[in-house]
């Protein structure tokens, strides 16, 4: 028979850290914790595949009747105590725990086995009635919310709960909880049940099995609430994973001032820094720390800096020590950095839970090269740990110190707060998730202010450009959710007074109010008012505008260290796109080796470019058109010159042009007469141009290779300002890889036309320079049927680049400018596990580019394959790549550290199956 | 070594009628005729191979000197003869000759051989100074013509030998070229030469091994001009098959009265009527009857009819009875209609040519089917003899007989002619080629007038509706291609008066100018001003009028024969896309066994259905849209149940909605005014729905099952109007088979959701009902990511039809509403061997489609997969459907003859491989 409930507890455990799937995160590390003989309170778990059966009546519960009946047996012998027992009542919690860590999304219920009699017993316990009542309260309220599903409905509705407790406190004439008296939180219950009871037309349950049975039920319920199912999309995670729950003998952290709770890193998540990291609240629940509800105290004097405030190492030094000790024991031992949650009950530490910790990108990469130099990873480890997309995080700008300094002098800093999420925003105050949501949609910057996140506004905080919050700690929801997403969040900002009802906030004194602008920066936790610019990130100083030197950044080194170990293990080239000299410095500086794409039509809007290609689309004939291309060749010349010189020794794939010749025309009434007396033609002239050029199906028109076989001069005049520029090039000494890519090709036909104009002109130019330089024509692969028929391609195609873009496009018969109107409801229906033209369709347009890999390779062995269409700097879409064969993906500058990263995932993955 | 000169003459051959690949169709059947003892003059055929190397100055004329030599020698002994003897001289002829007959296209010279030497003996042979100096006059014309290139140069150029001739008959007083003396023709003959050395810089050649060469090299060239490569474009015939050249000794069929030469067709090539058909001209050369010059006599008397004039039967009894009994042994040794060519020389006839000739399509089906009952070829030989296309002129408009008459009442009857192209057409009228190309791309219907068509008109005449000549028989070129297009033609209409110059005729008295409207009976031979409306065809009025019994029309004996045949063979079933049930019954006359693509879109535009649905798409929310749609539900039942109804028992594909919503709107002011006001509904409220839904590429946008998963209520309700009818009809104790077809699926997901809609309404809809009828899901196959993962969407699809408009679309990228503006480059240049939008693209969509049959096979082995774009009515995409393995083509209804052909032909291809 299927075991389905484990124990653990005194030094012993049925599970093991390795039991992830089956116990879930938490309840895999309770039961390590328990082998490692660090204290954990008694308990059991529930496996994850019993939330596969929850709904299946046959099933459930009675598979695991006897499990948990007999875990809670073994539980009241180890205790001593007895579960619904008056005298020494057994009290139990219940959590949940999927194998995939979903912070604060589950629901957990504390205290479980409180009733009138068993209260005695709790009171004797204690000693201390008020603790006792207290403890009631708050399981009715909690019981009453999660597993009986009193909460309030909407944004705009009242917590019934918080509605009596704050009648009752205002009745009592005090502001805070913990000054209501033991008869007042005892007639509180009493208050609390009646609700229940108006609310639901049935009674509270008193029955200790009853309530367990309800808690454990909820936790599997919860499953599938809506912020649940959010957050797994968000995050990708499947939906038939389940969750499991956590049985667990409660330790209290509100018993007296001996007593208390923590949530810590085992290093700093915001930095790296390998220093302990954590905060703590002495006589309160864990769920005060995280939920946010009182600012938390750090937990030693090094985080604690020059705060007038105490720490758990001054307050409580022995327990710090051993607290320190556990802290070292699980870094070492999970060789990871672990994010954990501790009680203590009286003077004694229990240890809640350990997990692998949520960090900053700088923090991910810091910590990840330092285990490695300490000895606990290997590099190869080290590379897989860190997340390609959080190294954007360090490419992100700060703000310009000159700017801050100036809104400083401007009396412009509204108030300082924790830098919970480290980054520069502006945006718009919105004081609510689905405005938050609303407002982005429409375009505009926002910052999510709110007194404390809670997982309903998940949605809200990935819209907005940064989060504000007024309580909690650098553990609360705000700041690990919001580390996680790498957005920037002040937390804990205690001069904010938030009217969601009025919506503004009254700030020392100012008042601001929704749509104002404020701008927060994450990395120093302060907040102002207005708009302040930005300025390039460190690691930008160090490698684009030198201004830092690299030793003195420790960004920098580590971001280099990692970089330098991706690169000696992956097999994937990296280039860039990149249609001028500066785009290649930076891409250079990031590590690019090559052009994968250079956009020819760029370069034709600039200045009086735009006016002799109007000049060449207005022409008549050939003769009209070559004038007019004359012109254009020094220009055109002149900018390989300087890409080539950048890139000198490596290859440049330059793309002849793409666009429909009407896009370089004015289409208003007002450009287009500005045009005809700039260039001395008759507005009807150019309107009846424009009708001539007018498609139904621009994406599908007159573009790409169609233009140069029906103008076979354009091709000609781009060729020609390619091979001499590369010659001059040449002439200087410098290396140069020119590869001339032909676009949108369909037929090997057209392929065969475009390559001859470009080898005829070729031939000219090298008898006109007296040099000769190597160079190569290929075609961009980017619609179905020149993938379908690639070895017929591959017979004159030296090398090929996907365009993903157009293929994934022609693929789904999609258009990307139209596809907004049905992304929304195909996301949310699960049609698209994901936006195609954000990370490429492996299953379908995939498999177009395998056969084109195989089918070119088939003709041609060392065909050279790329990507140059914008999933070359997606991560799962350069493990595609990699997986199939291609020879390099190229992507825009800035994503190149990120390529470089995702290329060597893709190449130790490989390596391990 | 190989053999690249073959030898004919004295009832031998080194070739025969199998070697046409090596000898051209000409040379091989004159090997052929000459292996029969069927009397042809003695000559040799240079092989198509040469025609490869031509232009390698290593391999020619090298490789094929000495066998041109030996074969001249042969000749000369054979004739007693000698090449260039001044008493006793052989001439020769040279035509080229092709394995694909490609009438007229290639040059001719005559009488090679003279000089003012040789021209003394062919004075002494002939006995006729006048002929012979005739004889080289035309020799130096087309020798000057063909092989030096003194030919007019544009339509509005003057022919520089046309011109002296015309001088000379002006000086001598005369209007035909026949009255001239022989010091007159020998004048011209100086002048000629003068001429060419005035123009060239160089003599007239006189050695007559100069001139062969010069013939046989011009032959060569000739492949490539510009002509010919535009007759193979138009004809699919390969650019490197190549043209063999014959050289053969001269007959004279203008040596006086007892000469004379014919062109004549075993059977009637216009009806298929099993008679002797053909026309001739004494004292002429074949050149004469051929371009339609002058005008020639019937070769008998049935052919003659009540017209005054000699037919050959009557004028040389003898001959006549000669030539017909080649005739039967031509017809049946071939077991082909002949298209042969005669000379008679002083009394003796010679064949010159015998090929498989053009015809009708009335004419291929007779004849085929005859052939069948004579016992001369099987079922199968006549199925595989038709070509598919040509079974569209049996269905062709004829003008309606009270039309005609009221015309002739109101004296519109202009001229009489020969009925050379049967069917009817009006047009305007133009002069020349070029013209009709030009007016037609502009929309306007033409017909073609001319002196005569020479092949130079060939893109003219397809451009135009009819063609009319003044001068020609049956046989001369206006009336052979006319017939091979398909087109309508009068030719021979001696009453016309051209003037190219002032671009009118004079007709009776009349005078008709470039754009005025004419109409063409092409089948009984009249010309009328004016236009005249149509009616249906002989076929349309057996089967679907009625008005005319099937045994009173042999047309339809032999057109109902060939396609019962046709269905005996097929594994293909033939289905169409109808919209209406009107539609039905069309296309079920025509042998339709089901409806592959019914478009619901086309029910919405008509009366109150386009308000509704104008009410749906401006509907706020999902209540108005219900509301709209619950309108149009009681309209569309009623179509399907008409559909039902006359599809009894067979099945039918309806297919939900599928073009963008915008295009139920009106998109210009007025029309937005006047539905504005009409709806109630403010100007506003429209344009900005309008722009709302505007897209910037709209076959890429939010279309097909895109609107249904945003809107599944769309789907919804056509689902019920269908099942409901489907009930209702089946309630009537008709058989129905509904198949509900999802549109423009990508991904396997959104059939999924479309199904389940669909699903749902039935179980609702049979309940309703108390009645349940079977009925199926399943998609188009119309991007390539279906097809890519046609695996997975086998899973949900119960039926496959390829929608190979849009699949061709979006595996070239191409938008075929824009494709005009490269179409004709690419055609030009080769890189499309045809538009794929018109012939499936199968080296492209094909691999798709193969991959899409394959792997949903492999999921569902018993898939039903068709096809319903345009393609499914075209042959040779039939045929690939066919080999791909479908299960039925759905075409049009006027295209399902042509589908059953197709599909027999295909099978029986298949059967012999």
């Amino acid at each position: 028979m299927a075991k389905y409930v484990y124990f653990f507890g005194k030094g012993k455990a049925d599970g093991a850290k390795e039991m992830k799937e089956l116990l879930g995160g938490k309840g895999a590390n309770l039961g390590e914790m328990s082998r490692m003989g660090i204290p954990v309170p008694p308990g059991f778990t529930i496996t994850t595949e019993v939330c596969g059966f929850y709904e299946d009546s046959e099933r459930y519960p009675s598979k695991i009747e006897d499990g948990v009946k007999e875990s809670i047996a073994r539980l009241e012998k180890i205790m001593g105590s007895g579960f619904g027992d008056s005298q020494n009542p057994l009290l139990l919690s219940v959590r949940s725990g999927a194998a995939i860590s979903m912070p604060g999304m589950m629901d957990t219920v504390l205290n479980i086995g409180l009733n009138d009699e068993t209260i005695q017993g709790l009171i004797n316990q204690s000693g201390d009635p008020r603790f006792a009542y207290d403890c009631y309260r708050r399981f009715v309220n909690m019981y009453g919310d999660v597993v009986m599903g009193l909460k309030p409905e909407s944004r705009d509705d009242i917590d019934p709960f918080e509605d009596i407790l704050h009648e009752m406190k205002s009745k009592a004439g005090v502001s805070l909880d913990n000054e209501l008296s033991a008869d007042q939180l005892k007639e509180l219950v009493g208050l609390y049940k009646a609700e229940v009871k108006k609310r639901l037309g049935r009674d509270f349950p008193d029955d200790p099995m009853e309530q367990i049975w309800g808690g454990i039920g909820a936790i599997f319920e919860s499953w599938n609430i809506p912020r649940a199912v959010a957050y797994r999309e968000l995050n990708n995670i499947p939906e038939d994973m389940g969750t499991a729950v956590n049985v667990q003998v409660m330790v209290f952290g509100n018993l007296g001032e001996t007593s208390g709770t923590g949530v810590a890193f085992t290093r700093n998540p915001a930095t790296g820094d390998n220093v302990f990291y954590g905060e703590y609240l002495m006589n309160a629940q864990g769920e005060d720390v995280v939920a946010g509800t009182r600012t938390p105290q750090p937990i030693n004097i090094i985080q604690k800096g020059d705060r007038k405030i105490i720490s758990l190492e001054e307050e409580r030094p022995d327990t710090y020590r051993e607290l320190d000790e556990i802290r070292h024991k699980l870094d070492t031992h999970y060789k990871e950095m672990q994010d954990i949650e501790f009680t203590i009950q009286k003077g004694r530490l229990w240890m809640l839970q350990t997990r692998s910790g949520k960090r900053t990108g700088v923090a991910a990469i810091r910590i990840a090269v330092e285990m490695v130099n300490e000895g606990l990873i290997t590099k190869e480890q080290a590379l897989m740990r860190v997340d390609p997309d959080q190294l954007n995080q360090l490419l992100q700008p700060t703000f310009d110190p000159h700017e801050v300094h100036k809104a400083q002098k401007e009396g412009r800093q509204l108030a300082e707060g924790l830098n919970a999420g480290p980054g520069a925003a502006s945006g718009r105050v919105v004081f609510n998730a689905p405005d938050a949501v609303e407002w982005a949609q429409k375009g505009e910057k926002v910052i999510l202010v709110r007194w404390e996140t809670s997982p309903d506004d998940i949605r809200g905080m990935d819209a907005a450009e940064g989060i504000l919050t007024a309580r909690g700690g650098m553990t609360s929801h705000a700041a690990l959710v919001a580390r996680q997403m790498g957005k920037v969040c002040v937390a804990g900002c205690g001069a904010l007074d938030i009217s969601y009802k009025d919506r503004n906030m009254k700030v020392n004194g100012r008042v601001i109010s929704e749509g104002d602008w404020i701008s927060l920066d994450g990395t120093e936790g302060v907040v102002f008012m207005g708009q302040i610019s930005t300025r390039p990130s460190e690691i930008l100083r160090v490698l684009l505008e030198k201004s830092l030197a690299p030793e003195d950044s420790p960004t920098h080194q580590t971001f280099h260290q990692l970089l330098t170990w991706a690169d000696e293990v992956r097999r994937l080239g990296i280039r860039t796109n990149a249609d001028e000299p500066e785009q290649c410095e930076v891409a250079l500086a990031f590590g690019a080796e090559g052009i994968g794409l250079t956009r020819t039509e760029h370069m034709f809007f600039e200045g009086d470019r735009i006016t002799s290609m109007r000049e060449m689309i207005l022409a008549d004939d050939l003769v009209g058109r070559e004038r007019a291309l004359a012109k254009l060749l020094p220009m055109q010349r002149e900018d390989f010159i300087g890409i080539f010189r950048a890139m000198a020794g490596k290859p440049v794939t330059i793309r002849t042009l793409d666009p429909p010749l009407h896009e370089f025309l004015p289409h208003d009434e007002e450009g287009i007469e500005k045009v005809a007396s700039a260039m001395g033609v008759p507005v009807d002239r150019i309107i009846s141009r424009l009708e001539a050029l007018a498609e139904s199906n621009p994406m599908l028109g007159h573009r790409g290779c169609r233009l140069g076989i029906v103008y076979p001069e354009i091709t000609a005049v781009q060729a020609r300002a390619i091979l001499e520029a590369a010659c001059t090039v040449a002439q200087e000494g410098i290396e140069v890889l020119p590869e001339i890519m032909i676009p949108l090709v369909a037929n090997v036909e057209e392929l065969t036309d475009q390559k001859k104009v470009v080898l005829d002109v070729a031939e000219q130019v090298f008898e006109e320079q007296g040099v000769k330089v190597d160079f190569s024509v290929g075609t961009m692969i980017e619609v179905p049927r020149s993938a379908l028929t690639a070895d017929l391609v591959a017979k004159e195609a030296e090398f090929f680049s996907f365009g993903t873009n157009d293929l994934t496009q022609t693929t789904y018969g999609i258009s990307r400018d139209d596809s907004g109107k049905f992304l929304m409801p195909y996301v949310e229906k699960g049609i698209w596990p994901h936006d195609p033209f954000d990370k490429l369709d492996q299953a379908g347009v995939g498999i177009l580019m395998d056969i084109a890999v195989t089918k070119g390779r088939s003709t041609r062995p060392d065909l050279k394959v790329g990507i140059c269409g914008e999933h070359g700097g997606e991560p799962s879409s350069i493990d595609f790549c990699h997986r199939v064969g291609l020879d390099y993906v190229s992507c825009s500058p800035y994503r190149v550290p990120i390529a470089r990263l995702a290329a060597a995932q893709s190449a130790l993955r490989e390596k391990m199956h």
